[in-house]
């Protein structure tokens, strides 16, 4: 039972309290892990085409994700998206809601295909995900995520042509 | 008999006299083809960590590139750089100067890997050339590039580890 919607002024609190603690951690995006509070809203709220969130029957917000274009001009029908899940999204398939919801909004906005550009090699949790929705694993990045536990780890591009 | 010096500001008309028809054309970069003058000057100049020019002896630009970190954070160990050559450079080896010089700065600024997000497969002549400088393809974009007279072309993620 998750709804998912375009993101309000008044989700901010929520989203952020869901955003702050995977960017402090530091191992699967590529955001500095001491953002500012500011820095994330430009990036998660203002600098994308889109933001949605997920929310249960509550109102709760349980996910978030930006849409974007992932290159300018002629790169422009390719997009970009970031998910991020809270803790209380676990096993209620808030992530893969997401993803799907994500394919079709990009759709609607004239994209053509989704990018992903730094997929953690360790984050294979989310790896399985993506593939699990289509996305293939196109290009390895040698040591291109410096994991706050593991050192330089791999990174994937990931991608899936969309129309 | 190229020699290779920061940008300066007295620079920028005859950067961008380069840069211009480069952009203009939309077969090589993934910038809008209809940039202006003052968002070519922030994305080429303001900013990457660093730019460059190539000048011939009589102090005449004939290339520049500039040198910024293709992620944030955790990914902020790899660099990017973009390099464009005016019609005087043609066969006076000023791209790969510049590429070999872009390797020896990004060494300097702490970069331990180089990548290039979108060369575009039809671009045969930048593939070969950076193939030849150590950078491999480790990832094909299907159709992520919207060639002028080719429709969807692919585009090569190509990757250096410098150090």
């Amino acid at each position: 039972m998750v709804d998912i919607r375009p993101f309000a002024s008044a989700d901010w609190p929520e989203v952020w309290a869901i955003l702050e603690p995977v960017f402090r951690a530091g191992d699967t995006y590529s955001f500095p892990a001491d953002i500012d509070e500011a820095e994330a809203y430009r990036v998660w709220i203002e600098l994308p085409v889109a933001t949605f969130v997920a929310v249960d029957p509550a109102g709760c917000v349980l996910g978030t994700y930006y849409l974007k274009a992932n290159q300018a001009g002629p790169g422009a029908h390719v997009c970009n998206c970031g998910y991020v899940t809270g803790d209380r999204a676990r096993g209620r398939g808030v992530a893969s809601a997401l993803c799907e919801h994500s394919q079709r909004q990009a759709v609607e906005h004239g994209f053509r295909a989704m990018q992903y550009n730094m997929v953690v090699s360790t984050n294979a949790g989310a790896v399985r995900l993506w593939q699990r929705h289509g996305f293939e694993i196109v290009g390895t990045l040698p040591g291109a995520f410096r994991h706050p536990g593991q050192g330089f780890v791999d990174a994937y591009v990931m991608y899936k042509t969309l129309a």
